[in-house]
């Protein structure tokens, strides 16, 4: 893959197809960007008429292009595309960017000038990337196919690469990273992915040595085991902005790149269980990256401090926004530091108001002895800056790159993140920006907000280090095995006897197929009892009235036999005798089948919870403990699993490991495409299946 | 007030007390910045000892001082104000900016050095801001207050005016409001507010010629109602950032300007009631500023156009985000567009992907066009720019000012808004926003906050238009009466009785005192009964075990009976007979008495919800019925209200009544301390008080 690539980002020679020498040719472009940028390979024009552009003559019959070129940039109409790629199989280019669009994006999907594109790339063993892309920019070689006209002159060359599923995008991001002083290594606008994907090029990299944080903007995630399995194993940290999201986006999103929207909720949990940092815009991706040149946060617990009363009230704000405390400071220490004050009207607290502290040696003591607190792990400081305000505080203030070198110091030292802010006029905090030393944010609420993406980062790498092993590879996989069964879903009663072989706790109950029966398995059982009517054809008892709760004698019990029986059409056949679970806390379990990430676990609370208020959270099977508290602790109900209203405390390690359970069973049997657990009842604390089912999947799917 | 505030913003003369010539003296910034900024009045330097401050002598014997001296600017140590305040009374001085801090956002409420400032103020009638603050920044007159040095050079003169509760964000604002391009006329420092307050200065702002925009920067509000009366008489808009809305925040924020925190669920549903946008950060008040200058908006249902498929997906994201839509567009009219294509490989949608489209006739023509559309009340626009894009589209798009008089004359033509933002390199994007001829956000997501903020401000106003009529004039309130009753609550019984006088919808219920009366009762209310101990002494009947439910005949009624009694001490002079109200969906409504906003109406779902996962929402009393349908849609829960699991819509008109009424009784009745109707179920469709408690203040409160 890594020696593919090269060709795709360090080619020796590029051959530009569908170049011509008119003002509107768009793909010219391509070559004046690849010149402007410093491309020193050679470049080979090919275009339909012959003319001269930026000095090179276009070629106008392929045959005449020389051996040994790497890369083909390919923009011509749809229909001709297959044509060029057998020039370029014949003349030994394995590798291209195909910038053309109009395929599965404006037409249907698999139709003929795809097939046609992808039969000619198979047959010649050519990889590309595409179609209806802009491919790619990278700092490192001068390489730079977009077709529309780019100034690379403000480029800034860093660490940060980035996968775009949209040309729009790549293009702003390099724009916008360079604004903000971070440079980046490659962007690659992959379009339609019909070749090469998100995947190859994470993969790719993760081993690319100018590369230290991978950032993806997504229309559409088609393998998302994939992009969790490459990011768990990727020691580098992976940004993404999922769009499409909406129901609004996705008409256009499928016009675009040709991209299905996915099940949000599922795509937010997997990204929590593959450490991936979500971000809602370019800016914050910006943000993110920048976030991510500070140390690792290991804890929630921060300081905040400004220069302003009114920037440590909103600072305090922020931090309570995202889920930060800000601990009390030990008395020594607040005294030490309000011996620095000048007019003496300021209490000390945290957040700290330094408003009255005018001396740069008192905020260097305050910054190192609060970041030296064992109960704090990381900071945010939001100063005033002028060059008057700056002189007043002393000498290191008036020179940028000192003043952060201070920050950068301090936060060295304590191995602590310091999200800094300025409040000044916008030519000063620019100006800190550009010093690019130590990361500026560009007031207090993005420096929380980017301490807040460290958080995301690391807190699921340090509970993993806590527990001291990784709790995923304890879960131990049956070989994957089918369900012998010809119908499409499994009874109540066969659904459960399954779930109990997997030590999920269910209700205790008896089949029966006579009133003699009946009458035995209610003793058994004790009343108060339950029946339910219980074949894999009848999915929605309630509603056919075929369960009659709460029967307290045998009186009862024959009644209700009767009844449901006879709306059973007489068939006694199938009865179910239980025991009557009480209790106030309903919950749901599921696992489905996603098109994109496969068997994942939903959960969320019964009732009006899950089915109105759609309060349910997913994780992607297998789960780990992490993962299964982190999705009970994810809904908005999740207080009443608490001890309140006189309840007990439900008993949380028996409903993570039903959860765990749950997509373990996903993963064992391949057959199995939906399980429904509803309602789960917490009895006592202890949470028992009330009701499930377990649906199969057809044959063909 | 107008006369009055006329020598605080446009002083004649000026006297600056606690001047000095030493290099930390910070009065002597007052004068810097006032001269800076170009303020022509006379300033008068006041302090200790003798000493030449730019080129003006300090004056030590305040008796030197001239007469006509508007206004006062005292930075002292607070012993020494009262000293000063006196010498301002006899030199006939009634206006002051009280800069010092030290007051009770330092020490306790009421120290001396307050009563001391109130009492002197008071004895000569001087008018005050502050103290704890920095005073006026006015561009209108020069005068500048703030006593850290600053740079007043880059300030733009312009018509909104902001009043800051924080000196540091007064002087922020400042800048962020000129970077922007957006000029200001009045900043406002208002510190601890214990004279002149903010209700002061937008009463005198409204009038203002030369403010079109109210912006407020509050840790605190204080008098709720009078904020909100202002604000209801207000022709101009009214922006807040209200602060101080976390426990994280509110320590910080006393000892900055001794603000309390406010119940910020309360400030969220009365800010709605008044027509105040609510904005998060300096940097979306700026936003909103912008915002503003657009024509109002009549709908939420927008076009999304982008020179980038990529971005058309965010902006449709962003749109279904802030409650808007995307209405699909006629086919006729995609017709058209999609005659203009280059390539012809995009499909025209709403959100619409312009990419392949490069000529600005045609950006034009599809803006005007969709602008014309009756179903769509706005637009948001993302473009492409570059120097070299803007070739392709034609001429008029290299020249930034003729660019933007396009959209600044198709929005003026259609009446509608655009949210204009490009995505290019930074330096274009600064320089198409110095243009400000438009307003251009900084990106695709901004552009729709900010038709949002749009939304915010006139959705209200559209309703109480389109209704015909202002309806809380409708309102009629009787006299303020009190309810006598020497007991501080009502028992459920007088509660319920008291309800229906006003015509809201309780159980029909019979109070009886022994066994005889009970089943004459009984047979009145009609089986199935419901049994309650009632007393005002005993609020919670369930805890207590004295509620009976279900009772279906005469022995239970009996059994019951004796049951409760037995648990209300033996006596049997309060059991209420109340019919048994069935029904799946339980409400809370309610009247609490808040300190800053007096009467106000809760509302939410039952049981858990309410309870635990604090699923309420507020207005203020009175409601009219917007305010009322908005309360109960704002609720997480509300779905369960429509025809959901097989139940009827509840009948949102009696509830909606309901809501009205509660705020209608807190209003005419001042000893009324709290309502609780808890629960109110849905019976059919109609709302039932099956439970109802009614709290009198104690006479002192």
């Amino acid at each position: 893959m890594r020696g593919m690539m090269k060709h795709f980002f360090y080619p020796s020679a590029i051959a530009v197809f569908g170049v011509g020498s008119g003002s509107s040719n768009l793909a010219k472009n391509i070559i004046h960007n690849c010149l402007e940028m410093g491309y020193t390979g050679n470049i080979l024009p090919v275009g339909k008429n012959p003319g001269v552009v930026f000095d090179k003559k276009i070629i106008t019959n392929p045959e005449d292009l020389p051996a040994n070129i790497d890369l083909a940039v390919i923009l011509v109409p749809s229909h001709l595309v297959g044509k060029y790629l057998d020039v370029c199989g014949s003349k030994g280019i394995r590798h291209a960017v195909i910038s053309t669009g109009g395929y599965r994006e404006f037409i249907e999907i698999n139709n003929s000038a795809e097939v046609t594109l992808l039969e000619t790339a198979k047959r010649h063993g050519i990889r590309f990337i595409g179609p209806n892309c802009i491919g790619i920019i990278n700092t490192g070689s001068g390489l730079c196919t977009p077709f529309n006209p780019i100034n690379t002159k403000n480029f800034k060359k860093g660490t940060a690469s980035i996968i775009a599923q949209s040309g729009g995008v790549a293009n702003q991001v390099a724009h916008s990273f360079s604004d903000e002083h971070i440079g980046f290594s490659k962007i690659m606008s992959i379009g339609n992915k019909l070749d090469l994907d998100e995947i190859d090029f994470i993969e790719y990299l993760m081993d690319d040595e100018d590369t230290k944080q991978i950032h993806l903007y997504l229309e559409s995630i088609d393998n998302g085991r994939k992009l969790m399995e490459a990011a768990k194993k990727s020691t580098k940290p992976i940004v993404i902005l999922k769009s499409n999201v909406s129901r609004t986006a996705s008409e256009v999103a499928k016009s675009h790149t040709a991209a299905l929207s996915n099940n949000d909720r599922i795509v937010e949990g997997a990204l929590k269980q593959a450490g991936i940092i979500r971000v809602n815009t370019i800016h914050e991706m910006t943000v993110c990256a920048k976030a991510l040149r500070l140390p690792e946060l290991r804890g929630n617990r921060l300081v905040a401090i400004s220069l302003s009363g009114g920037f440590s009230v909103m600072l305090g704000d922020a931090c309570e926004k995202h889920g930060f405390t800000c601990p009390a400071l030990p008395e020594s220490l607040i005294h030490k530091i309000e011996s620095f004050r000048r007019g003496g009207v300021i209490r000390m607290t945290n957040p700290m108001d330094f408003g009255d502290i005018h001396s740069i040696e008192a905020l260097i003591f305050a910054l190192k002895e609060c970041l030296a607190l064992d109960n704090i792990d990381g900071m945010v400081l939001s100063i005033m800056y002028g060059p008057e305000i700056a002189k007043m505080f002393g000498k290191e203030m008036t020179k940028l790159d000192k003043l952060l070198d201070i920050f950068t110091q301090i936060s060295k030292e304590a191995n602590k993140p310091i999200g800094l802010s300025f409040f000044a006029e916008r030519r000063y905090i620019e100006q800190l920006k550009a010093v690019n030393t130590f990361p500026v944010f560009n007031d207090p609420e993005e420096s929380v907000l980017a301490i807040k993406m460290l958080w995301d980062y690391s807190r699921r790498k340090l509970i993993k280090q806590k527990s001291g092993k990784d709790e995923q590879s304890r879960i131990q996989f049956k070989e994957n095995r089918s369900i012998i069964n010809e119908r499409s879903a499994l009874s109540e009663y066969e659904s459960k006897q399954f779930l109990s072989s997997y030590k999920i706790p269910v209700t205790r109950e008896i089949q029966v197929t006579n009133k003699v029966s009946l009458i035995e398995a209610a003793k058994i059982i004790g009343y108060p009892i339950v029946l339910k009517g219980c074949s894999p054809d009848i999915l929605h008892k309630t509603e056919k009235n075929l369960i009659s709760v709460n029967i307290r004698n045998e009186d009862e019990a024959l009644i209700a036999f009767r009844k449901i029986s006879s709306r059973m059409n007489g068939t006694e056949s199938s009865i179910l005798v239980q025991e009557m679970v009480k209790g106030k806390q309903e919950l749901v379990v599921g696992l489905i089948n996603d098109p994109h990430f496969g068997p994942c676990v939903m959960f969320g609370l019964g009732g009006i919870f899950a089915e109105i208020l759609k309060d349910v959270s997913f994780r992607v099977a297998p789960l780990d403990p992490c993962d299964a508290l982190e999705m009970i602790n994810e809904i908005k109900g999740v207080k009443i699993l608490g001890a309140v209203r006189g309840m007990e405390a439900v008993d949380m390690n028996i409903l993570t490991d039903i959860l765990i359970t749950i997509g373990k069973i996903g993963m064992e049997n391949e057959n199995i495409k939906e399980i429904d657990i509803n309602p789960l009842i917490i009895s006592g604390n202890k949470p028992v299946a009330v009701d499930a089912l377990i649906v199969l999947k057809e044959p063909q799917e």
